[in-house]
């Protein structure tokens, strides 16, 4: 230890992965006297709310995202590494990288979020989810061509044109709803607008969600809400279902099997593979279980926050894996850490702070749940709107995504609509 | 003939291609009662003179392309296919497409553009050129890769760093030129903001030309204002050079071998296989030898227009490659085509109206060649501005197109700067 401090002037605080939770540390450390390594797999810290906007072709890519570097760069003692993790020895806190290099840490941070959790094999190939941005284009681009094979399938091909226009989204939770909402509104203005052949009539949307109600993070009365708000753009909801089985044709719901080209996977998340490389225990979901100031039992040089941590907060109740929950346990973990390697006052248990819960329907209607307040309809949708405009990171991108959304709720262009790459399937 | 004229109310003029050319002459034929059926392999048009911005990260492929349907929405009589074309029966008159359809045309217009064409086998997948967007962002991610790979590189590892610092663009006309150009200003800034352990002397860009000059469409004067502001910027000119091979390691430049994992091709481009599909005579460079008016000899009904065909306009001279050449074509033919079709006066030869050209270095350096005006430098570059701006499709696009450079411009802040999908090298 001795030896590492000599060599290192400052002591050395490595996060792992630039998501909500890591970026946040990121920004809590710099004011301190510490140095930072911030790793990720990817260029880009991602807004991932606004993703299922770039998978149904309201939003670009870039609108979404920032390079990590020009998010730190006036950071002091911030170094990024484009990098991935292959194991890590808590003894001798070290990280092995995938390039081969080993990085030495003083305190550790991992927030390496989900990814989709499947019930069947050869489910993920068929029914992608939406995490990443190749995620979003990749669904895009199914959607997309599914349409325009629909306009030009000939008449002998009725069957054919039908599973090319049924789009089935399994999950009822935010994300489900949300993509439900966006298919249905850019399959409404494609059929008005720019495909003679295809008529709202003939597009088939279901969303499957296998409890008895949209949403269950929200009040019984937002997902009502939600419900009949989808039912208005056409969409059909099937409560109390599962899907059994998905294959090349489409999906099994139940005992009713549906053609279809277009999956979506918005169910069930796991958790990185985290706990593996920490050999700590994990629940159900793949979360790493820590205690309430976010530390893995034993090892209160390692934290572990946002999507990847299962925690009970100091107010004795589950943290939700939402954005703004991830952002508080980065800060909290940051602070934790530095008290402990400068000698500070240690800001104790976290406590998650819920200022709301937001989903979106459509071009305007939205539910918001404030705890006090309960809000549907338009007024939810410009709140939802500001809000995630307002923590998009990014001035420019906040200009751009303003303009962008500005234009398509006046026009319905849909300038981010191109089909680029190749496709297996359709 | 009769049976088709009865089953068909309006002559039906069938486009290949939704380039400069293929879209000109939609729009042209839009005035005129004929049907008109528009086949492109991409659901999108594309800004090519843009797309090198692309590929450096300053634009966003969204930022200049537009899908296809939404650009002839309003126009009549107007179907958009997304297919590739299989053959052409040149006597039935029919089309066999991809999809398995079969199309018959009253008058034909191709126009499918070039792709690039290389001298050694294997090149095409280790030096990528820029013609689709799917290759813009391909490159995009090669040369963004290497700077991280470069930055993240041990020392060790020297060689290795050299290597993802060496930039190679192949060939020294306009492409050429403003790729090299726009890596020096990508790699510039992120040199002095990003990327601590790089600076500017660590990177190496080589344009190699196989002539004794740099642009040699444009006046003398202009290529070498050209070499001095690309020299400026930081890129050796390596002018009456060839590259004799292309493998993992790198090029060879005549005897010298240069290591380098980024290599973009600019040089030769072949046209698209029309003249196979029309067992027409070809030039070298693959394109359909056409009539002054612009249809294949012997077929009064079959158009090839803007890269696919190699023309010797009305006054004698051979028609450029480039976009507003296209365009001129793509309108003319549709005049000719409409006039045979509805007993009108035919236009007679096609004529190129060259109104200049340009070529632009890093973002305040351009050089314009009017004919009567030749100029150089930043008046140059502002007056390069304002007709891509102009010329870009969608009033949408322009506006954020605009915007994007201004803030560019203001802040050197690239927001497109993103890394997503896999690449198989770096």
């Amino acid at each position: 230890m001795a030896s590492r401090e000599t060599a290192r002037p400052r002591p050395r605080v490595v996060i792992i992965g630039a998501g909500f939770a890591g970026l946040s540390a990121a920004r809590e450390l710099a004011r301190h006297d510490v140095d930072i390594v911030l790793i990720d797999k990817q260029n880009h810290h991602l807004f991932q709310p606004l993703l299922y906007q770039v998978a149904t072709a309201g939003l670009s890519p870039a609108d979404i995202a920032q390079p990590i570097r020009s998010i730190v760069r006036k950071q002091p003692r911030t170094q990024v590494l484009l990098d991935s993790v292959e194991g890590i020895d808590k003894a001798a806190r070290s990280i092995r990288l995938a390039s081969g290099a080993m990085l030495d840490y003083d305190a550790l941070l991992i927030a390496t979020g989900a990814r989709h959790s499947y019930f069947g094999a050869g489910w993920a190939d068929r029914a992608p989810g939406i995490k990443t941005i190749d995620d979003a284009i990749s669904v895009r681009r199914t959607i997309l061509l599914a349409l325009e094979r629909a306009e030009t399938s000939r008449q002998e091909h009725l069957a054919e044109r039908v599973e090319y226009l049924t789009f089935v989204v399994v999950g009822g939770g935010p994300t489900g709803v949300e993509m439900a909402g966006a298919i249905a509104e850019l399959t409404r203005a494609a059929a008005e607008a720019e495909f003679p052949h295809i008529t709202r009539h003939c597009v088939r949307i279901i969303l499957v969600q296998s409890e008895q109600r949209l949403l269950p993070s929200f009040p019984a009365s937002l997902g009502g809400a939600a419900q009949r708000a989808l039912e208005a753009l056409g969409v059909q909801v099937r409560l109390g279902c599962r899907v059994t089985a998905i294959d090349d044709d489409g999906v099994i719901i139940g005992d009713q099997r549906i053609a279809a080209i277009t999956v979506i996977w918005a169910a069930g998340v796991s958790a990185s593979p985290a706990a593996t490389w920490l050999d700590a225990t994990a629940d159900r979901a793949g979360r790493v279980i820590v205690g309430a100031d976010l530390t893995v039992p034993g090892h209160p040089d390692i934290f572990v926050c946002g999507d990847t941590a299962a925690v009970i907060d100091a107010s004795g109740k589950s943290v939700p894996g939402i954005a703004p929950a991830a952002k508080q346990m980065g800060r909290h973990a940051a602070r934790t850490a530095v008290a402990r390697l400068l000698g500070k006052q240690s800001p104790g248990a976290f406590r998650y702070q819920g200022f709301g819960n937001l989903a979106t329907i459509g071009r305007k209607y939205a539910v918001v749940d404030f705890g006090w307040l309960r809000l549907s309809g338009l007024l939810a949708w410009l709140l939802w709107s500001a809000a995630h405009i307002y923590f998009l990171i990014g001035f420019r991108n906040r200009l751009i995504v303003c303009a962008n959304w500005a234009w398509n709720y006046v026009t319905f262009d849909r300038g981010a609509r191109l089909i680029t790459g190749i496709d297996r399937r359709v």
